[in-house]
């Protein structure tokens, strides 16, 4: 990692560039309030540090070792008060900002008047984002794997409903890219790229993600340590893309025996990612614990526990839906738990801050 | 399981549990406020339902596959709604009632300064009930094991601190039991018997621990599933001791690469255990994370979750520890979790109700 | 599942396709010495099975609900015992047959002479098939990511050396697919696709692979059930390639401290999957243990529990490699685990003949 | 760890040890061929090795910072050759020598009867050594427990079979202790005591275990690293006594789905704990799998593994049998095993002997 000086050039920072690249690596540049901050991408190792420590302009030079760190607030700590948390606008909502961010949906998209229906009954709950599969990931081929499925033309056309569902309620949208093939589309018709739990591995989807220019939403894997998690949300970093939202989902259960919930939710993962990185995190209690006799619990949990935000699935009649009937609240309970997470919110908030005073 | 006639005689009761004896099982008799319910302790595949239904005073006679049955919720709906959650008093603490309880004091207790100290500290904080190994479990041999270990002598002059400082700070206490041979000792110095994680298997201690008669506090093995968690605590049951309290304390961390935590806390148990059963269940954030800055975080959210009550660490001086420093809070910052955690716990109760209203 | 009778024709069983298709799902049509067998893919509970149970020519028309079908031993049981086992041809090595068949090569291929140097060696070793990474998956974006990182051109240089190797010492090859857009440029130069751990819940890349016609070896991902594993492998099965290679490679570790390996091999998932397919299970030793030191051992034992191959890494000289060094072993230590390999496998197939004689 | 000079005499190691007494700590000596090794028992921190270091008769005084050190293979590397490995001698039968051990019988004794024949059966198998349980450790107090669940004088009249039968068979008999109040009663009628996988983390149960002077055989927990597996071992050792069988039994499966086994079974645990320790390491498949039909195969492949031995539940009716039928074997069957288990252990020496020639 490079600071550079207060106020140092354009043409310092390129030198710094050129050089980093010289050794076969890429350069991230950010630019906080007072100062320029330049990661080098790649094995820092190859990096003559000594030699561009002495660089005109440059305050100092030293070797970052841990996998992430473009998105570690060990990154940022030069910006000031600032530039420690990223707040992600999507239109006139801000993740990461002072208040909880509530995405909610359908799990799949299955018609044009299925989703019109549920975006006006999330909209009410006071709901900020739409969410609606249209490109279902399922453990059995055998399963319904959304409306994309079809093909190129019923893909589009469900993309189309959720871009026109979100104007029509003033939502920005969001739905998961399962694939390479379904980054150009999904970046036309949303607002948000979001890469499910099953992919996270999928290190070329997040880059192609990442290249859209678009937030992007990174799930937790199940099988994922905290570590890998933000190893891999690096990828993202690594284009040049900050905008990533970073979403705990639950982890694979252990054990014999039944363990009542699909997956475990650490929400201890909450405040952990906050103070390794600068970027928000959102908790989804619907994947994660698969119960829709749990959300609510579950959401008061991870608010309290500081989560930037929940993504939360939601349907007019749960009994109906084609994929993950179970988990899903209507828009009634959706709007009892948005106003109980923002009391939480707030209690939670001022509680803290005394804390801080004492 | 046997449900009784609300007008059933003890001579009908006694003559259904006879007949359950006769077939090499034991019998659990629990009198609600209108009527009992007998719970056969056994393999219940041996006993012959369709005699049992039609003996005198009999309403219902059926089997009950699961592993635990008489520390669940089944076992206790015949009793109406004050039958329905269990309410362990302990002195003038009622665990399970209305209000979440602390439980808080040092991981081992050291000297009868360091306790009384702290005692003073935790109750003033807000704590209900006062904890402190004597008897420590630890992963390593070469590892200070509590004064405990010291011999039969030591061992009860610190467990006679710790119902000394009790008194003196009106403080029930709790110390855990990690051996069958230290169950009378501890029993006659403390009011709640606590049975470490590593122990949750240990079916003999248990047992041992139940027929004491005072409360015990289960704590969640870190490899069970929480069928196997709920298993275990029914050998207490099984020994007519109900006065049983669960805790949540973390599972092992899953995947490659750093967690950050030490375990998994894993707060959905705590709505899913208070659905299977009707004893109240606590967490212990401070063991699940081992990190003294989460503890805020997670106690708030656990009591979000709907917890019963915390169990936490404290220490005056928390570098000063011999055990657990890096995971215990001074007694300000205690002060601070219960302020918060009291006015979470009210918010969630009163938003679930109007939710239920609606 | 639609069993036809031995004579049917192929008319019956277009039939039976276009009745299937009807209902929106797809038909897998295999056929056996004897007889034909129909799988639907797709959710079978849309398809009216008494339909279809009378249609000419239809011996059996019953629904199957796991998830995976078509790579079930049910799904053969049919075809006699020749059909039993699936035996897949790649040049002049069989996969599956009776004897055990070796993957070795690099990790990454690094230069055209480094490739060489080592099909050399693994081919005096007694290995049949070379392996050599060119896109690398990698946890750090800060870590090397193979030559194919360098870009197309790169990437078609190293695969076409892998080909020439291939060619100059008679061994197949196989490399490891990332992404989707990887899929057309690896085929052209390689026999067997190589899905790796972590892209094993890419159902999109599965299918991509799959439609190349050629063999696929899909790696267990380590946070995956084995009904999982065979559920996702079931995606390559449902685009009509049952050419499907299974690979154990270990699961993720659980527990706090140290493991010592990397990952969990999980051997009974040898026997396992050969009971409940009808494929080829190799185990790939070199990437669960992530030890040189153990990759003789778990070799002889992944033989000893009848796997059908072994999949390891080999280098002239493990210390110059640049990714998974202390992983590989040199070609004199492959050939010792080579020989001891085929003595076990003799071995345990006369124990179990003499076995099943008594 | 403190090394003597090869010619220390008794004043000097007595000398060292009242030392390391005076900061709270035991010794542990252990005399090998050549040398004497003192370990210290408890927090070596506290040590002053400069001093020991200078004390007379002393070669070198270094402080090990793993917790099982007295296990390890760094305290017995001075002893020479003979002393790297320990042979545990049970009756005429050596564990950790040269030849595979195999440890059979019925998963609970049920009659006198029934243990005899199933006696007679493994002893005409080929085995060594007699299992059978009479504390039975169960998930459920619903379930059988054992006949030691009948009161002191039904579990002694099952131990005394037990050992009855050992005498007849000429077989060494082992037994599981459950809990402390058994080890007295245990230790009076059997050969080897045996601390199940749920009982790992008892340390007070190892401690007393240990100190019955027999040998001990520790079954590490579903749960635990083999580092936490090593550190509880550790605790017998601690007690004097080094007659330490290591057994593995599998792990708690991971992930969502069926996993078709009960646990996995770890075994490159195996050679791992042969490098970390000098003790021997047997394998248990029928716990680790809970099925007949991976029996022979895994017990292959832990033969092939290195492992010193197994442990198998064997049963001439398993349907009979009233725990764990799904998982034993017959006499027969225990034939072919233990048949084709001896001569892969036989090709698996041979072949390393070669190996570590070239």
């Amino acid at each position: 990692m490079i600071v550079m000086e207060p106020g140092a050039t354009e043409e310092q920072i390129a030198e710094v560039v050129k050089e980093i690249k010289k050794y076969g690596l890429r350069a991230d540049v950010s630019k906080g309030d007072f100062m320029t901050v330049i990661g080098p991408v790649g094995d820092e190792r190859r990096l003559p540090f000594d030699h561009l420590a002495v660089l005109p302009g440059v305050k100092e030079a030293t070797m970052v070792e841990t996998p992430y760190k473009l998105i570690s607030r060990e990154y940022t700590k030069f910006f000031g008060e600032a530039g420690e948390r990223r707040v992600i606008k999507v239109g006139n909502v801000s993740i990461g900002g002072g208040e909880p961010v509530f995405i909610a949906g359908p799990c799949a998209v299955e018609s044009r008047k299925q989703l019109f229906k549920i975006a006006e009954g999330v909209k009410r709950a006071g709901a900020h984002i739409l969410r609606g599969g249209v490109f279902k990931p399922r453990s059995s081929v055998h399963s319904f794997q959304g409306l994309g499925a079809g093909g190129q033309e019923e893909a589009e056309e469900a993309l189309g409903w959720l871009h026109e569902a979100g104007e029509e309620f003033e939502l920005p949208v969001i739905t998961e890219i399962r694939g390479e093939a379904q980054v150009d589309l999904v970046a036309k018709y949303t607002d948000i790229l979001h890469i499910g739990a099953r992919n996270m591995y999928d290190q070329d989807l997040l880059v192609q993600a990442a290249r859209k220019g678009k937030p992007v939403l990174v799930k937790r894997h199940f099988g994922a340590s905290i570590e890998e998690f933000l190893s891999f949300a690096e990828y993202v970093a690594a284009e040049g893309n900050k905008d990533i939202i970073l979403c705990e989902r639950g982890i694979v259960p252990v054990g014999r025996g039944k363990s009542y919930t699909r997956y475990i939710l650490d929400l201890a993962a909450v405040p952990v990612v906050q103070k390794e990185t600068y970027l928000p995190v959102i908790v989804d209690p619907s994947h994660a614990t698969g119960r829709r006799d749990l959300i609510f619990s579950m959401s008061c949990a991870a608010i309290a526990a500081g989560a930037n935000g929940l993504m939360i699935e939601a349907h007019y009649d749960p009994r109906e839906a084609l994929v993950d009937g179970p988990q899903m609240i209507t828009p009634d309970e959706l709007r009892n738990v948005i106003d109980a997470c923002r009391k939480i919110h707030k209690l939670v908030v001022s509680s803290q801050q005394s804390n801080e005073k004492n």
